[in-house]
């Protein structure tokens, strides 16, 4: 019988990961393909692992395996772009199947790669760049293809929700939380790409492309980090019944798209606010499917080398029937992939959270209010307390009624240079997601 | 150009579902799978339908189209076991490739049917036969195809859902709400496949199947109803930290499997005790994947076409390629699905949750806690408190560590006959799901 041959390259935590899986879950891979999965080669850069195994073969130059003939399938899991590329082209040419866990790869070139791939009659696939075991690729690839979608809105970076989340319910700022989970292994000791959002923006791109059928692109993207984030913050959204999530928005408003990742208040009746820690979730709205949400690891080895392995199932299945992939690599046809207008950030329509610190004084809230009256900025809701009695100082929190970010941005811009304002003015959008259950 | 052509068999809530998906998103379709897909011919008992549609021809003996030559794929969505089977099978003969929404024919007729099937080398896709909208059948057979699964674990019917939720909220009594989520269609006329857990029964062997590799068989399943349940219940499961749900639940218990269908307490911090209404959800715990959960409309014309035709998606992009279906039908191999032992309810290990009504003296108390004691079940917590001073009544509600069904149900019958024991003792089940975020 035949057998499907895998060559791994890269061993950190997601090739180890995949390594181990089918090595201890070999029979269930059989049973599952009907014929065995075998890792043949691994190529590393780093030294030799600790592991042996007489079948398996191990080179310290990756691009080797890139045109071995033992290969059915190469697995490209060293990360970083480069290398990455240079290995993902040679496969390709070479008439390999490639598998990829690599978001920014595929978010930077994977047009250019699936054009490639598209030349070469291989598949190139990609389950685990976004949001660990969910299996939101397939899901949004497979499972709503016949749906008009209108909105993908996922938490999909375990760092920055876990910041959030221990921030709310500790009362520590972002900086010790935030050594907390480098020492727990749940932040990288530059933890820039994921605070600054870069890393859940090579996510949204890559769900984007799939939920709409946009060409794949990290240009005009609209990244917010959330490091600005305060307790102070945390708890008056939540006493005002909210949470605030690190979100990556993908929207389609009237016939242009909204890509956006920003910090945003979620309503604490929507399940979605409730998905804390390393924990990944994606809200998905589509017509007539109705609103559904994923949930579960965003990250790890065991979870990463779950849709790996996956792919490698559904490739595997396709190759002793020697048939081809029969899904092509966003869903839809290459012909049907066309651009639309993104939304610019000062075109974004939103309720508003603010919160002001401020004297003690009846003109404080009067000058804050005519400003905003000015642009048309009307007020849900409008709360404040003391927050230090010597001062005098206050704390305003303004719920906005939808409003333009660009109208919203100048009139914060206006109440910041009032005489009666202390520091910097926290403005966060509230993102009225429709239910889920 | 190719295109598919498709014959609908029902005209009810699902078929006027997907005949207007395809309708409305003709242009997705399209793009997605890169030829035009068409409904041609459509099969309904009931009279013609008011549309007209010069391009589409009606018949009323549903049969007609099993051996149709101008269809490529049937669509079963008529319900029901009998004409249903008789047409899949008549359809399966003639070489069409099969879709159904039946939970029922798949769970007890299926294994014959896919056994047809793979004779006739045909597709036969159920997608919709579990939770609408909610790809569970996909990512079982597909994306946690890698995984060895310990637990699915589904709020999979929404009348009982609906019912426990407004019974939570509400203040109201189960007939009430029943006869309430009637006349809103949230309910049948004759409400017993739901509220017995017949319907969610049906699921849950199908999901048992795609996890564990088991036969297709309602045999030695465990189904509890869930009409017994009283408001008392339901606040005081609230008061100690737990929500009710009508749970449906198969699991790896050493090497067998449990599978039942029972009321459950969950606790309120796991987020699939917050699926409120008819909302459905499916929690998942497998290695190395972790925990995941999936929620969604569970029902209703549009969720339900959305999974009905993303089978037909995968079907038409195998149609155009001249390719056969890349996986099987339960996604195992053939020779790899195996019968395994099933645990019985008295088999059962897990905490539970009791309610009783006694005479306010203190040796009620003492009494039941004897008798448990006797069978070497701990109490975890015990809260008892007056409900009718007047007469000297107490609830006493205790919550003990785990124990077998067996040990506590004797127990319960013994505390029964207690002279100081009035009506009748609620036990609940208590699932400890790990979270799943």
């Amino acid at each position: 019988m035949k057998e499907i041959r895998l060559g791994i390259c890269g061993l950190g935590t997601v090739g180890g990961g995949v390594l181990d899986l089918i090595k201890s879950n070999a029979d269930r891979l059989y049973d599952q393909v009907g014929a065995p999965i075998k890792v043949v080669k691994i190529g590393s850069r780093s030294k030799k692992p600790l592991f042996h195994d007489e079948e398996i073969l191990f080179y310290q130059d990756v691009l080797l395996l890139a045109d071995d003939p033992d290969i059915d399938i190469v697995l490209e899991l060293i990360g970083g772009v480069d290398i990455a590329q240079e290995l993902v082209r040679k496969a390709i040419i070479n008439g390999k199947h490639v598998i990829t866990a690599n978001k920014a790869l595929i978010a930077s070139h994977g047009a250019e790669l699936f054009s490639l791939a598209q030349k070469h009659s291989v598949s190139l696939r990609f389950e685990a760049a976004v949001a660990g075991s969910i299996p939101i690729v397939k899901v949004l690839r497979e499972s709503l293809s016949s749906n008009k979608i209108s909105c993908v809105a996922g938490i999909i970076n375990g760092t920055t929700n876990y910041i959030l989340s221990e921030m709310a319910v500790s009362d520590r700022s972002f900086s010790d939380i935030l050594s907390e989970a480098q020492e727990l292994g749940f932040a990288e000791a530059d933890p820039t790409f994921d605070i600054e959002g870069i890393d859940a923006g090579h996510k949204l791109v890559i769900l984007a492309s799939l939920a709409f059928g946009i060409p794949l692109s990290l240009d005009e993207l609209c990244v917010e980090g959330m490091s600005q984030i305060s307790i102070a913050d945390l708890k008056s959204a939540n006493e005002l019944g909210y949470r605030i999530k690190h979100l990556a928005l993908a929207r389609l408003v009237d016939e242009r798209i909204e890509l956006s990742v920003h910090l945003a208040l979620i309503s604490e009746t929507h399940l979605i606010s409730r998905v804390d820690g390393v924990g990944n979730a994606i809200f998905i709205q589509g017509d007539p499917s109705g609103e559904t949400l994923l949930c579960g690891p965003g990250a790890g080895a065991g979870p990463t080398a779950s849709s790996v392995v996956s792919d490698v199932i559904d490739l595997a299945r396709n190759l002793i029937q020697e048939q081809a992939d029969q899904v092509k690599y966003l869903g839809f046809s290459t012909t049907a992939i066309k651009p639309r207008g993104l939304l610019t950030q000062d075109e974004i329509v939103a309720p508003w959270y603010l919160r002001i610190e401020a004297e003690d004084s009846s003109k404080s809230i009067s000058s804050i209010t005519d400003i905003l009256t000015k642009r048309d900025i009307s007020k849900q809701t409008i709360v404040s307390r003391a927050i230090d009695t010597s001062s005098k100082k206050i704390e305003i929190v303004i719920i906005t009624n939808p409003s333009s970010a660009k109208a919203l941005f100048d009139a914060v811009e206006e109440i910041s240079r009032l005489q009666s304002i202390f520091g910097a003015i926290t403005k966060i959008r509230i993102e009225d997601l429709p239910s889920c259950t």
